[in-house]
């Protein structure tokens, strides 16, 4: 039986999953066959979603419909997918499995790869700037974007958390640091595209930051829990690899309950930023829920 | 003594590369020290900064400042440099040289070269979204660079290029679409941002666009020429690698007379696509003619 936010869920994954192969397919024969195969290999290899659907929640807790923000879910999935893609090589993470198949440089080749990465990136922001209107909302969308995915975001983060490998003292506040930027930036930039396509003021557009950055570390320090105690046959990939290999992670430096207490503390903190929304906030509140007691 | 190309490029030159500088120190702290080291190798390594000097010259052909297309400049120099760096890696091209210095790869590792022109890529949007007005403009700006950048445009042409590596029986028509997408796509936008800034109307952009096409295949064609007959010295990277590595190239194609020709057509094909522009067109015109003399 579905809970209620599966029930809200499902649809809404269903409707990124159809407009993600449509955005693939309208590049038509320009693209040539190789590269769309292998944006579609990772694009398409299913997973929760769970960017595009605070992005397309974010904009109905607004009184936004589902259809306008669609496009810019999609984009935020490209941007993810692109990262995971990259960080995935073997001059970066040097990962082979990724949620339950070959990582797309072992099935297309490390060159493949980095160029379907590339025009994932790319293709992100040529949707938002094409697709959202009114045309300021596009252009902020795709400045939050870029802000969120780049040098001082995600690819920051990444550089920051590979300089980080197997220095051993490390402080909290280095670790979060890392974590904000690497997770938190992107999942942020899902409620703050969601709430400006819902058409929310600057306070609000405020509040589901607030919101994005606590959830996206709290699902951070939730992954590391789950690389270090989860199940590898329902997560998808190899566990353990993250504590294995040296890399800094929650319960690395404050043990497995004191993770968890954090995650939660950071969950409390989502829900109370989203407190002032009432009962539009409550998809969102159970979101946040989910992030917590998820085992995959 | 400078010819009269030179006296003006020369100044837009350094503009270009003092707003280039700026874009990178305005990334302030929240970019990790070694990224922006990284990024500005590659970016602030001189060159001939054709590309962003196109941009300005397009929009002052259409009336516009030089000022109000000094962003996007920076935007469309920040895509190439990032295609050089990726085009670069060990998975790719695998060059160790590029201009005289050694790649951005054999400099701070394969890791941060692919992360290094991430950045550079998202930056680029991010800088076209922020500062280019009004919001149509960003919008239309942002929606053409990532067109021409993406897997229609240039990510899809060096796939094609490296899928054609060694396929010794290509034509004519498999070869120019290839350069058409690889180099011509990127050089077209950077004539369509400058006069989309410079208020240029639809059937205007269209020959702006009609112009940079022929331009970029020429380019192309005497980038071939140069690998093949031209002095490493001045070009600042290993010669014959392209033809040794049996690549597909205009001169082992056509021969280098009949490449010559082709380009020359092409030269004039474009100073005909702006003759309407009159004596706004003449910086251009002047352009194009340096394209076919240009012995780097």
């Amino acid at each position: 039986m579905l809970n209620p936010l599966e029930e809200v869920w499902q649809p809404l994954r269903l409707q990124v999953e159809t407009q993600l192969e449509r955005c693939l397919n309208r590049l038509g024969s320009g693209c040539p066959d190789r590269l769309r195969e292998a944006m579609a290999y990772s694009l398409l290899a299913g997973g929760k979603r769970l960017r595009p659907v605070l992005v397309l929640l974010a904009s109905e807790a607004c009184g936004g419909t589902i259809e306008a923000p669609l496009p810019a879910a999609c984009a935020i999935e490209m941007v993810h997918t692109y990262s995971l893609i990259h960080d995935d090589l073997p001059a970066m993470d040097d990962d082979d499995l990724r949620r339950g198949r070959p990582t797309n440089h072992i099935q297309f080749g490390e060159a493949m790869a980095i160029l379907a990465g590339d025009a994932l990136l790319t293709l992100a922001f040529e949707i938002v700037a094409n697709e959202i209107a009114p045309a300021e909302t596009a252009a902020a969308c795709c400045a939050d974007l870029a802000k969120a995915a780049g040098s001082v975001g995600m690819v920051g983060g990444q550089v920051v958390d590979l300089e980080a490998e197997n220095q051993h003292e490390c402080s909290l506040e280095h670790l979060e640091s890392i974590h904000r930027r690497k997770t938190g930036a992107l999942l942020a930039s899902s409620l703050t595209l969601g709430a400006r396509i819902g058409g929310a003021d600057r306070d609000t557009i405020a509040i589901f930051e607030k919101y994005g950055k606590s959830v996206g570390l709290a699902f951070q320090i939730t992954d590391d829990l789950l690389d270090r105690t989860g199940n590898p046959e329902t997560i998808g990939k190899a566990v353990r690899k993250d504590h294995t290999r040296g890399k800094l992670t929650y319960p690395a430096l404050l043990g497995v309950e004191e993770s968890r207490r954090r995650a939660e503390n950071l969950i409390d903190f989502a829900k109370q930023s989203i407190a002032p929304l009432g009962d539009r906030g409550r998809r969102l509140e159970q979101l946040a829920e989910f992030v917590l007691e998820r085992d995959h």
